[in-house]
Order: structure tokens, then sequence, then C-alpha cells
């Protein structure tokens, strides 16, 4: 059985493997309606400004501002009421000087008038006459044309995950239709010769696939759309033969191998013998996880997953969730959402190493305060009991029971 | 125009509109594989301890743990090698005293032996003779029978977002299907003479409809399904005839209004005639977002949204979004999850009202800096290019440039 000889930490181990990545995303034009979530293939630029004509931005008196100079409650000015403003439609007039003309919020500023008075600050006194009680400068109260977005502009760069702000701002400019990168397909091959289907029930010595499922749900969360090829034994020719299938077929490739060292070793034979380059990293510095593979085949990556539940999941987040990211075109470094909270008590690690402990958060008077979940690596329902992963970085050898530290959440 | 007579802080108004509906969950059985993200209608309990086998969590020798005690380096414990457990079967001899057997990780141990020696801490220096050169303990290296989950044992309480650790934990439990809580439909409903489709080139004074589809992408992330019942005249009957139907085809109805006070108050009218006990919350004391108004007709939440599209989003997360999960009885007081950062300049607020200020957030040397978008709450585009809202409590008048906040990604 070799041994680890070069152990990368993390963050160096993912750069290896996306540097040895084609960056090329697949587009695909879906409906605006359907797009949250989605990850934008090109940048969307606004054909026209909005808003597309001056709007006011409360209800009160279209006026020249001019002709408010001076106002205030002692001194009002008296403009004519002209008319009121209809919504969805185009004033037939202008406000000529002296004038004035009743407007909602959102309502369209006639010809010869460059601001709105609050109706808060008018009083009716005479019909067909209103009282202006405050001065109003030249474009208060009004939304501009192109305030929101220049003609031109760009409005969402390529590699956006569309949020609801964006699908709101998209139907805006009536864009109903646009080009998202695909879903990424991410095949994923379970081996164990101990492993049988979730819906089997087990023998002596079996157990069900956890891995297969609960890595699907991770690609789908991740904007993936996982490919199960089965439950294969542990032999090379066979885990071979399904993996180069999935490696056509999919655009990445996910084995989740036995935990035993001779079948770590198996994935890495089969994994270099589907092209080149092959495995750039064997073992990564990280507790659960360390017997991670990573390679290239094809243009395409294939990472082989430790066995044990809980080190599947923390490396798939580690490394499966930034390849989707890759084939997305997502853009890389925004922020990973977290949770602050008050350590409840001290945790050792080992100098060098990452270590991801999954913690539960506890409310209290002083915000949260993060609990160890602590249970082999193989206890799937230690991390189902767990709210978030909490991390030690390389350079500490532990962190202190009270330190303010941020739970990432899964 | 009638002035809101008492605004409620949001949390107040939140707990009176949730206190006002019924805590009523509706399952439906779904395919585990399905399941990810959605919410358990009831508690699932396993049948059965996990593992339901004793496992060994390392490769190695299974043993007594009494015949290694003492053993170390220089004075080994010599123990007859019996043969090697397969994977995924019951081994079919028990071991002996000063008899051991090679098992792999994952594997069954079998009768006789209590703990397991890593490899890495044997020899096998003759043929047959397997040298121990460290004690184990009783249990050592060994994974006990319902170590993960007791028989009977309540494992995902009722009321939780499944992720990928309970997908995995359920399929290790042969939990194929399950129930879980229907997502609730939304009925949405836009008036506004002003406002068209968004396939509709806008005439003079026309806006194309942005709220029913951001919200639509809202409630579709929150849980729910969107089904929206078209743009409505601002004329009460109009308005009232589809506003009663989707009350009756929907768990819940959002009214997003035109923006002026004259077609607020339609809505409240509306929601008043839909049936008891209707409006109950007129006004909250936020920004954006204070014309809100919150209902509930025939035990069903009815809101009526501002105008502005910054305000109906910001609004829609703080009343919307607590709806859908009170309907798929997500359990409340969950950690939302935020990104730490540095202000990155002095902003007032005024004492007694809570402020949501969209930020982007700027990767710096010590962290991040929130950077407020400023626009007025009119203008979609300034919430789509900011990363998160950051929150000003009621009881401060501002926040400082260089104080830490917590920004609420969206």
């Amino acid at each position: 059985m070799p041994e680890f000889l070069e152990l990368l930490p993390p963050p160096e181990a993912l750069t290896r493997l996306l540097e040895n990545l084609p960056a090329q995303v697949d587009p695909e034009e879906i409906d605006t309606v359907q797009a949250c979530g989605r990850v934008t293939a090109r940048s969307v630029v606004s054909a026209l400004p909005l808003p597309t004509f001056p709007r006011s931005t409360v209800d009160g008196y279209a006026v020249r501002a001019a002709d408010t100079y001076g106002a205030n409650d002692s001194l009002p000015a008296y403009l004519q009421l002209m008319g009121e403003i209809p919504m969805g439609a185009a004033p037939d007039f202008a406000v000529v000087p002296a004038g004035c003309v009743l407007i909602h919020t959102g309502g369209m500023l006639p010809e010869g008038s460059d601001a709105v008075v609050m109706v808060e600050h008018t009083q009716s006194a005479r019909p067909g006459e209103v009282e202006i009680l405050r001065a109003v400068a030249s474009g208060e109260n009004v939304l501009k044309v192109g305030e929101d977005v220049a003609a031109g502009a760009e409005v969402i760069p390529a590699g956006t995950r569309l949020r609801p702000a964006e699908i709101g701002g998209l139907m805006a400019l009536g864009i109903t239709r646009l080009e998202v990168a695909r879903r990424p397909n991410i095949g994923i091959l379970s081996s164990g010769d101990e492993v049988v289907p979730p819906e089997v029930t087990p023998g002596s010595g079996q157990v069900r696939d956890v891995n297969a499922y609960a890595l699907s749900a991770l690609v789908q969360e991740s904007g993936g759309t996982p490919v199960r090829y089965g439950i294969l034994p542990d032999r090379e020719e066979a885990l071979r033969k399904s993996a180069a299938r999935a490696l056509i077929e999919c655009d990445a490739v996910v084995i989740t191998a036995g935990s035993s060292a001779s079948t770590r070793d198996l994935t890495a034979q089969v994994i270099n013998s589907l092209g080149r380059p092959g495995v750039l990293v064997h073992g990564v510095n990280v507790r659960p996880g360390k017997p991670t593979i990573l390679g290239v085949c094809a243009g395409k990556a294939v990472i082989g997953l430790p066995g044990n539940p809980v080190s599947a999941l923390v490396i798939a987040s580690l490394f499966v969730t930034p390849v989707v990211q890759a084939l997305l075109g997502l853009k890389r470094g925004g922020p990973r959402p977290s949770v602050p909270a008050r350590l409840a008590l001290n945790l050792a690690s080992q100098a060098g190493r990452e270590d991801w402990i999954p913690v539960r958060l506890i409310s209290s008077q002083d915000g949260y305060l993060a609990d160890p979940v602590f249970g082999k690596s193989n206890l799937i329902f230690s991390l189902a009991r767990a709210d978030g992963l909490l991390r030690i970085p390389p350079d500490a050898t532990g962190l202190a029971a009270g330190e303010m530290v941020d739970v990432v959440l899964f």
C-alpha cells in the first residue's frame, strides 16, 4: 500500500485541478421566468435607458421648480391646477409658467415641468388653485431618464448567478429569454463490494449506498445534474468501463470508492487509464478527506472521493462544487455565507493540516454558540445533526473555547 | 388620503401576521432522491440501528484486544493469521485466542474479535503470523452497532429542510420515499394602470411588470410555487374578483399594488372585502417598505406589497418568505446566512425605524468592505448591483464607517 508522498493543502489542490480544466461554458437559451439560480452565459447589455421617461417618485404636483422658489408656510406660491396625469399614459399638455398638474407616484412628468412637490407640502385653497408650501429644486422627486440604467450599459456580467432582483431587472428591460450556462452533467459512480442500493435490504456485512445520493443532492444544489452509474464491484475492469462511459456522457465524473487503501489505489489506476494527464493530486492535507484523488482526463475533471460519508460530503463541497461552478462559468471568490458563533469548547488540531468540524449552532443570549458534533467520519448522521462546518486553518494548532468563529452553513 | 396611524416594527408585524395563520402543513409523499431542499412533514424515526453490524474503521487485523496488551515495537505480540474478511459478506469463522484476521475499512468484525490493529502497527514476519507492534483497547478502531443511530431514535425532526447529509442518512436507512410538505401555491397579482407584461413594448407612460417576476423567483427560492394572475387595472372590482379567485386556488396571496397612496388604499379595501379578520397591519416602521399591508382572510395570508421594486423585494423577504416557511412547517429562528464586513462609510438612519441598505461586498486585505449602493427604491438595478442587504436596527441613529456589520446575502 503506497503512502501519500505529497499532501497538498486544499486551496493548492483545487487550483491544480481547475488550472487543468478548459475554461468553456456551454450556453443554452431559456425563458427568463425560469432563470432564477441559473448562471448567465453572456454579458447582458441594456438596449434602452431605464426609466424611459421622467417619472414622479411621489404623489403630488408636477411644477416648474422656478415657480416655487421662496415658497413657505407663511408665504405660499399659488399655482394654477391644469389637470391630472393619468397613470400609464403620456400627458397631452405641457405645464405653463405658474401652472401645475396633479401627478401620482410613477406617473410621467409633462413637458415644461422639471420637479414634483409632495402633496403633503401643498394645500388646495380655492378650486383650480394649489398652494405650494415648500420650494423644490429642479429634478426634485423625479426619476430621470436612464437614472436606473443607461442605454448600452452592461447590466449583468457573464458568469452571474441570477437572483430575484436580476430576474426583475431583466423583465424591466423586456428580456424574456436569455442565454445561461447549461447545467453540467456530473457522472457519479459508487464502488464497493459491500454496497447495495438503498431499496435493497442489506445482507450481513453489506451497507446501503449513501454517498451516491448525498452527492447527487450536493451536485443539484450546486447547479449541476447528477447522473448515477450504479454500484460497481471493486474490480478495475468493471470500474474502468463504467468510468469511461461516464466520461463520454458527462462533463465531469466523481467516483465514490470504497474506503480501504486498496480500493483507493484502484480509483487512481482507473483515473490514470482514462486519459492524460490523469491523476494530478493524490492526497490532500485535510481532515476528514486525506485520501482524495483529483484528476483530469480528456479535458474533464475526474474526482475520487473518500468512502466515508462525512469525508465524501466535506470533500465534495471543497472540490466537486467548485468544478460544477467552473463548468457554469460562475465567477470564483464570492463570499461563502456563514454565521458568526462563539466556540463552545477547545478544539485541538494538527498544525499544517486544515480541519473541518461539524458543529451545531445553539442560540444564546449573546448570539450563537458553535457546539462541535463529534463522531467518526463514517457516521452520516453526525453531519445531519450539524448546522454547519467549522474550519480550523492549517496554521493553527487548535481553537480555544470562547473564540469567535465563522460557521459555514451547508 | 389617510395616514398610517400605527407603524409596527417589522418583527411585531410578522408575529401579528403569523399568529393569525393556522399552523397546518399539507403533506405529500415523494421519492427521497428528489427531496433535497424540501421540508419534512413528519418526524423520521429509524427502524434499525446504524451500523447494523460492528465495522472496522481502518485497514488492519481484527483481534481480541486482550491478546495485544503490552505489545510494542521491541516486544511485539505474535498472532496467528486466520484469513481475510471479504467485503460485503459475513465472516464464516470466529477469532480464537492468539488469532487474528485481515480486515478492510468497513468490513464486518468476526465473532470473537473486539478491536482492530491498524496495518501500520503490524508487520508480517513469517507466513501465517502477524507481529502486533502496538496494543489496542477493546472497541478500538471499531464502529459499534447503533453508534451512528440507535434503533427507534428520531433521526430527522418534522419541519427540517433536507440537505445532502439528510438525503444520505435517509438512504442509509432504506427510506426511499418520505412525506414532505407540499410546496404552497402563492398567488401573485400585479395592479397598476401603467403596468404592461414584460413581452410588450411599453407605450408612453407605461412600464413593464417587474414585481410579479422578481417575487415569483423569491417564492420559488423560498420553497413555494408562484401562480401569477396577471396585471389588473387600479379598480376595486377587478382587483377584488381576481384576488378572491387567487384566495380560493392558492395558499396565500400577494398583491403588488401601484405605488401611489390611492392604490394602496385600494389594496387595503380589497383585503378587507375578502374575509375576516382582513387587514391586520397597515404600515410598517421600515425603510424601504413603509406602506406594507399584512392581512389574513379565511385563514390565508394576503399581503399588499409596496409598488417600488426594491421595496417590494425587501418587504417580500421580510414577510412573504416567512409565510412560505410557515406553510412548509419550517422551524423558525434558524440562522440567516450572512457575511461579516467592514462598513465603507457613515450611514445615517432615523431612530425607531429599521433600515435595509443594499450593499456591494468588496474583497480587501482584511476581509470584506460593505459599500452601500445608493439609489431610489424605484431602481431595480440598485438591488441587482448589490450582494446583500445591511440592516440598521431601530435603536441606532446610524452606523459609522469602519464598523463591523453583518451583510445578509440575497
